[in-house]
This record gives C-alpha cells, sequence and structure tokens, in this order.
C-alpha cells in the first residue's frame, strides 16, 4: 500500500499524498464538513469544503473507528488542529467500525479497567495505554542496549523445566507427554550455567506463579529482566543494576517526553551511585518511626514505600539481607552467615529488582539447603553444574512490570501489562 | 572483583593488573611451568620460570577447569601463544574443577550430542558452542535494531492462552487453577490486536507444540521472532522481511568473523529484491526435474533444498500459496479465491520464515472458517477484534532457531538451542 504516516505528510505540504487512518471524529456543520484522522504518528483534519470536494465525498457516513485512506494535499490552515488540514481528492473505507464502540478511544471517556482489558487492542489506541507501553519498549531497548554494548550476551533459558528452580511452591505443572514438567518461575539456574562459561549474559523472559490471589501488584505471568555475571560479587553487580537503571531512565525522558506528558509524569534520572543501607539499618528507620517491624521480618508494600520517604530517595539500595529471607543460593557472609550478601533495589516506592551474590561452592551449597529444611538430593543437577569450573557469580533481575508500574506511576500492574493473566482473566 | 579481561591485560603491557579464568592446560617441563590461561575473550600463557616466581607458585596443582585468579605483568614473548606470556606475582585457586572432566572443552575431543547436552553448561565454553550462541546473540541484536530504528514498538504477547490460536492440535494443556488453558503455539492473534491498534510491531517470544515425534527440525519449545504490521499487505512486508534478513546477515558478517571461521562459514549477504517465484512455478520447476509432486502438495525438505539449486539463490521468496496449505486468516487472492497472499521464505535451503496478509473483514474470516472445517463459533472473540476499526494487515514470523541453523550451517536444531526441549530432554 502506499501511504504515508500523517506526521510524515504534514512535512510535505502540498505534495499529493495518501495517507491512511481511523476516524476519530466527524463534524458537519452546514456545508463544511471536518473529518479528524489518527494515525500512530499523530491527527490531522480532513476538509471537505463546498466547490472544493467532489460531490462523491460528501456523501460518505463515516462513523468513529472507520479505517480510510485519503489522497490529497496538506496545506496550512490558521483555524485547524495543529495549524493543518487536508484537502482530499479521493476517501476509500478500508473496513467499518461498529458502533456504537465498547470503549471511547479518544480517552475522554474513562472506562473500567475490566472493559478496557476485554477490548485490549481498542485499549491500546488510547493515548494513555499507548503511552504506557511506549515507555515499556523504551525500558526495554535500552536495557537490552546498554547490556549488549557492554559485552553481555543474551541468553534463551527454557520456560518448560523439570523440576522447581528455586524450591518453592506455587508453579504451573504441565502434562509433557509421558511426565510431568513446569513452567518457570525464573531463569535462575539457566542463567548461572550461561554465566559460569559465557561470563555475562542477560535475557528478557516470561516467568509463572501459580499464586491464587488477585492483588494489584501480582499476576501470574510476568516477565524478568535478567543479568548474571561471572568474577563477580554483590557489589559488582549492583553497580551494574544502578547504571542500567540510570540509562533507562535517562533514555525514556529523552524519547518518551510526550507519553510522560500524556502519563502526568516527570522522571528524575537518580545520580549514582545511589544510597545502600543494610537492612539493619532499614529495619532501625522504620522501628524509630513507630513502625512494628522486627529484626528478621520482611518489608509490607507500605514498609517500602514508608522507607522510600524516611531514607529521602527515589531510588535506593537494601543489603546483607537475614539468610532466612533470601534464597537458599545467597552467598552467605563470611563473618556472620546469618547474613547474606543480597539486595533489593527499590525505586518509586516499589522493589523493582533484587539480587545476590550466588553460591559457587558445591559443599556449601548442599548446608545451606539443609539449613532451609530442603533436600539436596532434589537438586543434584544443580549442584553439579558447580562442580566443573564454576567462577564466583553474581546477578539480579528487575520485574518488567513493576519497573513500567513504578516509570508509569501506575497503582495496578494490570495497566502495564498487554495482555495480564490472574486467576480470572485468561481472555484475551 | 578487581580483575581485568585477558584481552584487556594483552593490552596493558608491563603494568600490574589481575586477570581470572579458567585453566586450559598446564606444561611443567622441569624447571619451567606454563599455564594456559582463558577466559571469554581469549587465551593467554601464565609462565613460571626459576628465580622470576615466588616458591609458593610452584606449588600449586592446578587442573583443567579449575578457576584461579592471577594478578601481574604481561610482557611480550617471542615463544608464548599469540606473543604474549603473563608473569605472575600471585594466583589464587577460585573453585576447583573435579576430575575427570565429561567433556574436553577445548574441543578437541569431540564429544556425542547427548553428552553435550547434558552438560550444557561446558559445552558453552566450547569455541563451536560458544560461535552459534554468538551469532544467534547478533542476530536477536539486528533484528531488534533494524525494527526499533524504523518506529515498530515491541510487544509482549501472553505465553498462556485459553484457546487454540490457529485451530490447530498439538497444544500443551495446563491446568490453570478451576480452569484448563494452553501454551501458546504462536502468538499470531495477539500481535494482529496490537498491529490494529499500534501499526507496527515486532516479538521475540517462545512457542509451544507437543509434538511427539522427534527429528532433527523439531523441538517442542521454539522461539519466534515476529512483525506484524497495518495497512500494508504481503508485498510491504516481503520488502520488511528481506530487508530484515539481510540487515541481520550484515550484522553478523561484520562482528562475527571470529566465530564464522571457528564453524567454517561465510556469509553471502543477498542483493535485493530478492527473487520470488510463485508457488506453481515452484511446483512446475520440480516436476520439470523429475520430481513427484502435484499442486496442492506441500514440499517437504528436500524439495526445499531441490528447488534452492534449482532457483539458484541462496534466499528466496515462494508466494501465492493454495489456500489449502494455508492458516484459515490468509486473505485470499480476489480473482482466485484458491490462492491466498501468503508467503515463505528460503534460505540457505531451509524455510526460515513465512508469512500472510491477514483478512481484515469479519464475515470473509468467517467464511474462511468454514470452508475449513472450523467453527467461527470457537472463534468468536479472534473475529470480534476485526469489527472496530481494522486496517489491512500482515505479519511474518521467523523462527529463532532455524535461522540460526541455516546461518550457522547445522544439521540439528538442537545446536542452536540453548536448551533444548524434546519428547525425551528436560534436563538441563
Amino acid at each position: 500500500m502506499e501511504r504515508i504516516s500523517i506526521e510524515e505528510a504534514m512535512r510535505r505540504l502540498g505534495e499529493e499524498v495518501t495517507i491512511a487512518g481511523w476516524v476519530s471524529r466527524v463534524r458537519d456543520i452546514g456545508n463544511i464538513k471536518f473529518i479528524l484522522l489518527r494515525d500512530i504518528t499523530g491527527e490531522i483534519q480532513i476538509t471537505l469544503k463546498p466547490g472544493e470536494a467532489e460531490p462523491s465525498l460528501w456523501e460518505l457516513k463515516l462513523g468513529r473507528e472507520d479505517v480510510i485512506s485519503a489522497t490529497g494535499k496538506v496545506r496550512a490552515s490558521e483555524i485547524a488542529h495543529r495549524g493543518f488540514e487536508f484537502i482530499p481528492e479521493r476517501i476509500s473505507i478500508l473496513n467499518r467500525s461498529k458502533q456504537p464502540l465498547p470503549l471511547d478511544v479518544s480517552g475522554h471517556v474513562k472506562a473500567e479497567l475490566e472493559t478496557r482489558l476485554n477490548y485490549r487492542f481498542m485499549d491500546l489506541r488510547t493515548p494513555r495505554t499507548k503511552a504506557i507501553f511506549r515507555i515499556q519498549h523504551e525500558l526495554l531497548v535500552a536495557f537490552r542496549r546498554f547490556l549488549t554494548e557492554r559485552g553481555y550476551m543474551e541468553i534463551q533459558p527454557p520456560c518448560i523445566i523439570s523440576s522447581a528452580s528455586e524450591g518453592g511452591a506455587e508453579l504451573f505443572r504441565i502434562p509433557y507427554f509421558e511426565r510431568e514438567a513446569y513452567l518457570a518461575q525464573s531463569p535462575q539456574l539457566y542463567k548461572q550455567m550461561c554465566a559460569i562459561s559465557l561470563e555475562r549474559v542477560y535475557t528478557v523472559v516470561p516467568v509463572w506463579r501459580a499464586e491464587k490471589f488477585n492483588t494489584p501488584t501480582h499476576l501470574n505471568e510476568v516477565r524478568q529482566m535478567d543479568v548474571e555475571q561471572a568474577f563477580a560479587d554483590d557489589e559488582d553487580v549492583m553497580r551494574v543494576l544502578e547504571e542500567t537503571l540510570a540509562y533507562m531512565l535517562e533514555n525514556v525522558k529523552r524519547r518518551c517526553s510526550k507519553e510522560l506528558d500524556t502519563l502526568g509524569r516527570t522522571i528524575k534520572v537518580p545520580h549514582l551511585p545511589l544510597k545502600r543501607i543494610s537492612y539493619s539499618e532499614a529495619i532501625e528507620l522504620l522501628r524509630s518511626s513507630e513502625e512494628e517491624i522486627r529484626w528478621g521480618d520482611d518489608f509490607t508494600k507500605s514498609q517500602e514505600t514508608k522507607l522510600t520517604s524516611l531514607v529521602g530517595e527515589e531510588a535506593f539500595f537494601i543489603k546483607d539481607w537475614p539468610s532466612t529471607l533470601k534464597p537458599f543460593y545467597a552467598m552467605p557472609h563470611r563473618d556472620n552467615p546469618e547474613l547474606v550478601h543480597a539486595f533489593d533495589l527499590i525505586y518509586g516506592g516499589i522493589e523493582v529488582s533484587s539480587g545476590t551474590q550466588r553460591i559457587h561452592h558445591p559443599e556449601l551449597l548442599i548446608s545451606q539447603l539443609k539449613k532451609k529444611g530442603l533436600d539436596p538430593e532434589s537438586f543434584t543437577h544443580y549442584i553439579e553444574c558447580f562442580r566443573y569450573g564454576a567462577p564466583p557469580h553474581a546477578g539480579w533481575s528487575i520485574g518488567l512490570e513493576r519497573l513500567t508500574m513504578a516509570v508509569t506511576g501506575m497503582s495496578n500492574i494490570r495497566e502495564c501489562c498487554m495482555f495480564p493473566r490472574d486467576r480470572d482473566r485468561l481472555v484475551p
């Protein structure tokens, strides 16, 4: 199809061009007719004036969201939207839209989240939803570019696995031919296997948790942005994480100013290095502000938000966690094995990432598994990987939807997932 | 950890630096000892000479794949590997490797594919396997960069779906809370839903088929690189596809010369536009060279290879397929509804991509479903998407592992998938 974008048409004043898009609105004021046409790049007013427009064009009955193409010329106009109007010679209807619409695509009439998700393909046309996913796209582009340019290699961990990667419950089971298998709840083992050979790796993968409860911050299918690095400890990968985050935010700030405006957001790119507080300091801070929490407790969502204001930083690390709150593969401190080399990154009041230095010595791994009450026998394959030259390594994971929430200011994770999956929602 | 790569160390002659990696080989020739150390960037010889090396260093007993770090200086050497040697002041053992090794990491002693896949984390250290996945990485980087720079947006289709996307069998079923769900065999519907709003989209996603038979070219879990585009027909997206392919190949050629050497491959970037032959011409070509095939038959793998030599092009399109050989959503030709606007891209004798212009009119979709013997009732949700302003659209999909096979010259798809999944293999 010969067709240029509306944005490009506005740069080609006076030339005959063909544009195509969706009818946003039609106004008929007696002997003048205005058709507001929208494509992904913008909107332009198509003007039909007596004496100018072909008689056949007047007879077109157009409704909202009808898809049309129009051939004609753009000219400057003092009264039209954005200073341009389109004078058509021909208009073709490419597809009709059923009326009434289930959703107001202009975004002026607010719809319930349920309705919007049921008609996600239309919701994606609203400025707000388009802005959220444009920003998510830029986060992904920046994440991969930052790491690729620094020599990290993309890996493809499997999604169907034979056993629980972190010893946890809440796995989706799949009948797999004669056997049973699971959907991966994390690429943990696989990224470790790759890092102990390829040194620096990253991936963006879907992961699944069969959590039964629908909350505004949980989904059963989400995407993780993972990094794993050999010859590195927790401090090394915290530096990589903060640099990656800053790069992603800078990228969104620079490339998505229109989308940030639409969402009423401003982005402050944090100064590096980010503040680091220990888990114990975080507990102290909360307790000294009347919060009921004991050493060894995990932070609730509201405590994470409170900590953010107590620390006074948009983004900061909490490090040196109690071993009991982190997975078995977290490296214990040499001088105090109750603590592990683990960290969380809090951004915008939300835990967007966590990571650890991993245990690379098989014997230590076995003793940590036992301490957690797990049976090393069921982790034989995992442990085996560290017997043939496993360097020290560390890594982290960012929740893509969580990070999108923090950047766009959404409070429901479903806003930041194109096709969310929860206990009730499998469609579309 | 303070540590620089071996490659960087060789640029910092005479400075005190710390390197770290795997012991490839140890040679003890009386009063001189050579340790060949390897990291992801290269290899260097660590030399212990009498009078130069600390007495304690002599006592280190090192085996293959032991992980060590070494602090010292690089100096030029006329006899050492690549002209440099490393004179250590200190060596630390970071992790021991069990002996004997299950796999020769140097790649000199060939191992069975089964063994290599069982110890994939070590196989990834061999030059050949490392080269395959480095090339795969560059294909992915180039794919996304090419499209991102042209305004395509990355989308995140769901992996768990409520019904068969293409009406096919061979889906993995998952118990999903109170219901049943499936693993997506294609992001087809979802990329269409996104394209009819966001216009130009791409994604790289895992897809699953519960095919029972293990063949060298099939896996149960693979990755697709998908593009979908609105206001486009089959010819438009064929142009996008050939440009994307050429860009990917150029990128691999330019950035992976070492890896291509390792695999004994040369890459010819095809001249554009690629040759296009119709399905009917392809049938004629095969028949005129004594091949037994009738109009309406699909091509076998060996016929695809034969066609490649008959056409005389490394890469070419076969277009205008019989409707019976393509999915129900393929747009029929206006003048001959037995044919559809569909195409396959053959590269290196393998079908690496296929695509179609999609039907965007609900009524035509319903009649095509019926023609295929499918019940439009079970596609209500799919059809509904085209009732509210769906522009004409088209798209295609490249199999990531298939394309990697074609580029690297591998004949078993398991070579091109980090952690392959077939009926028998779920581990690692």
